[in-house]
């Protein structure tokens, strides 16, 4: 069974704030919860409607009804199982090899997937501006599929970070070079930029390499990729020759 | 004002069943609603709450107020219009160039981003199986931003299509051979799979070209990439080149 008050928890942390305050977030469904208990996350509670996770210790398990799940599920179809995790101190940023930055991505789903994307891609570091969506919001824990436990991700002051960099920083415009006739290294930072606005006026001065996609169909016509999809091209064209 | 009766028809317009009985769809949002009036869609009604498109003739256009427009709107957040549209006949297939065929894509916004997809890579014809989700859906048609007009889109039997063919076939698999050191043709068609499920079985076996997207983060982790961002890598690979 699960109590007024962790409902009113679990509930809260349905709220970037609360998150902060309890240092805590959720996940749901078995293999979102499975990869986050493999890897470094540590288990503050499971609240599960099957008799599995016997690996959990029984005082950090408990047995609830679909109903009661429904109470505390951020989905509109909940799963099996929802978990609640401590949210881990920032590690150190990586700042070798390719690094992804992202300067206001504001859609929980487009995060989820672009870490997706990283994982797959090998990329071990993601730098978040302090304007994009909370890595520990519940859309985005799902989206990612588990890759959350496999890429750092650091929030900072983007300007401040891009400023002080050795590494080349690149980035997608309208009059960018032909990406798929650039030489691509294996070391520097790729910016992308907000759905709506793409990349800032502050950010894109930093910009030492201007890449674009070229496009295919029809000109002035399709007005741009979504972020995530545009996301894929280049980590793919990044490594393909890697 | 709008209606009784026309509140009815365009809730109604939600579902896939009145849609096809009144053979109407609708679409939202000014630029969405521009590109179709721009292109071969035929204008039912329009329904907005300013004093814009003056080029629609007034017997076709009522202005309403935001209360009106929530009642009718598939968004939460309803934008300043909505417009109804007739359901062109399908056209013939392009049975030339590169052809994308989904195999039960079953998510609106993945079907909306795949086309845009298309429509950016220049894929002039996109073939469904009879199980993927309409593209006149409400999320399907506000996720292409405009490109539905721009990609032609049969719902066939997928089986009897692929058997017929005499293009090559290419889908991705596990197994296949590593996309990015493969020779592909301008010509053929490109399988996608269920979310869920991947390419079916019996469409596998019509598969003449097995690929696959290799991946570059920990082996046997990350499980999959979603399917628009594997569309947009395969899409990128195939005509990068051209």
């Amino acid at each position: 069974m699960v109590s007024k008050n962790q409902i009113k928890l679990i509930s809260g942390l349905h709220q970037k704030k609360q998150r902060f305050v309890n240092q805590l977030f959720f996940a749901e469904g078995v293999k979102v919860i499975q990869e986050l208990l493999q890897s470094n996350f540590e288990l503050e509670h499971l609240y599960t409607t099957l008799n599995d996770f016997e690996t959990v210790q029984s005082s950090k398990r408990t047995l609830i009804n679909e109903q009661e799940l429904k109470k505390i599920s951020a989905l509109s179809t909940p799963n099996s199982c929802l978990a609640v995790f401590k949210i881990p101190a920032e590690k150190k940023i990586i700042d070798s090899g390719l690094i992804l930055a992202l300067d206001d991505i504001r859609d929980p789903g487009n995060l989820g997937t672009i870490l997706r994307l990283c994982d797959w891609f090998g990329i071990k570091q993601v730098i978040c501006s302090k304007e994009t969506v909370d890595i520990y919001n519940p859309k985005v824990v799902q989206a990612t599929m588990g890759s959350i436990s496999r890429v750092n991700v650091n929030y900072v002051d983007l300007n401040v970070f891009l400023a002080q960099t050795k590494l080349p920083i690149f980035g997608t415009f309208m009059d960018g070079d032909n990406i798929y006739q650039s030489s691509l290294p294996q070391d520097g930072i790729i910016i992308m930029g907000n759905e709506a606005n793409g990349i800032s006026s502050e950010i894109e001065k930093l910009v030492t390499s201007r890449l674009t996609i070229p496009r295919f169909g029809e000109l002035q016509k399709t007005e741009s990729l979504n972020v995530a999809t545009a996301t894929a091209i280049i980590l793919s064209e990044f490594k393909r020759n890697s």
